[in-house]
């Protein structure tokens, strides 16, 4: 089965543990809601094809590993979404979890997440126990404190929020845990993928700061100039719009540098090439193409 | 150790990896005001008593996974008290988290204390992963949907909640996973500890009921009459006061008639009936002690 065919059977296989028989049918409903239509599911998709290239002998944990990690990114979309955040009334084009299921059932719906994410690793776990300690940590640090995506966001409740450690653990770290667990599961070395994921987290923020500072609203599924209006760390507030978008080029180049030799790299390289594509905003397309 | 000295260990141990270096200030302090000073510790104590009952070969997989569900105990406060939950300013006899530390940080600190558990267990798997998919799974499902607390707190946002089914996913699906995962954390059959933490997780439901209907806001650490005003299930509602108070004492009994013989069986009983005498309203006390 191709990388979307499995993510999506994973995704739904973990669904379906959650609305069995007695579920409360609006917090299933949140959930689902939250998880289907996804994007582009480029982490998931990241961990598969570093699986791939590590030869990949449990696709059950590859798969589980893969979920796990788009459900902890749902889940904080729905939970950045909320009104003391960033009090988003859309997202992907429609409305909000919260704005379709109220905001109880949508802080409810983040946490089930979290937690569904958690069981799905673990119930894939059964079958390969040895590896489950190290992917279960790789996963819960690049999402909770100090390091993870609950820090960075916490970040933006500091006065004077460090840019670089900000912009790793909202963004950066969910990523390089997508490129590490695909090596974990399959028994590798973790090592050699970080770079990848740390180069691709940080082209997914550059530009995400892009689309804010000068995306419009068909190209982001946000509103834009937020993060000025916010006062967050924003990499075109400290490097201008020509700066960011060299960067990204960089960015861009370091992670296609950065995969070692290995089975399917062409299938990496051209995943990279196709996320530096979909990244870039088009009015700066032949920028970055 | 005793059992109060490992648990407050084990808290302390998972707490400091979520401060190091680089923590963003706010969140770790909310963290940690989440979970210091604690309460009475109930489910950890049922945790590490039922382990002692099965051996407990692995004390340092017990700790982690009686911390874990104390982080999510507490994560779970968090949540509940928020404004578009409970808006509780007081809990535990001081102001809850979010008059503290403001909403999006005691979110987030919830969404942290979450995945923390779950990577103070993975920490302690790395010794016996074999023991670790089912401890997480246990534990996942008490706190998850369909049957664990965020499903339990979701039936309260459903306009015609099933009573029991409220109640066991609400607080006593934490119960059964403190008896539980004492047994599985020490090797042994989970199955005969099964019935102690329903009856249990019931009897502190019940109790909890008569406080928040004839409670003093000495006796408990919230306002009284809350359920009544919102309309939740609430056995005082279904049983009147009389009828609840004799619940309590039936639950007690079964419980104490649930604990199979074992080793550490007199302890058992006796935390058993410390946790009835705690759990009385001290109006009803000589009814239920």
């Amino acid at each position: 089965m191709e990388a979307s065919g499995r993510i999506e059977t994973a995704l739904e296989a973990a669904m379906r543990r959650a609305e069995i028989d007695e579920a409360p049918p609006k917090l299933a409903a949140a959930m689902r809601y939250a998880v289907f239509p996804g994007g582009f599911r480029v982490r998931p998709r990241i961990a598969l094809a570093v699986a791939q290239a590590c030869g990949d002998d449990q696709p059950g944990l590859t798969d589980a590993a893969a979920a796990a990690i788009e459900l902890l990114h749902c889940a904080s979309l729905v939970h950045d979404d909320l009104p003391c955040f960033d009090d988003a009334e859309i997202r992907r084009g429609r409305p909000s979890v919260h704005s379709v299921f109220g905001e109880p059932v949508a802080l409810l719906a983040g946490d089930a997440l979290i937690v569904l994410a958690f069981e799905t690793l673990a119930q894939a776990g059964i079958q390969m126990p040895a590896r489950l300690p190290q992917l279960t940590l790789t996963i819960a640090r690049s999402v909770g404190a100090p390091h993870g995506i609950a820090a960075g966001q916490a970040w933006e409740s500091e006065p004077d929020p460090p840019p670089e450690r900000y912009r790793c653990a909202k963004t950066g770290a969910l990523f390089v845990a997508a490129t590490t667990v695909g090596a974990l599961a399959s028994g590798a070395d973790p090592m050699p993928w970080r770079r990848l994921g740390h180069r691709l987290g940080e082209a997914y923020q550059v530009a995400d700061d892009l689309l804010d500072a000068v995306g419009d609203a068909y190209d982001c599924d946000k509103p834009v100039g937020r993060d000025a209006a916010l006062g967050r760390p924003n990499a075109v507030t400290q490097l201008g719009v020509a700066g960011a978008v060299g960067r990204l080029e960089t960015l861009i180049s370091e992670a296609l540098e950065s995969i070692p030799p290995c089975d399917g790299e062409k299938e990496l390289r051209d995943l990279v090439r196709m996320q530096a594509l979909r990244l870039a905003p088009k009015k700066l397309f032949n920028r970055v193409a």
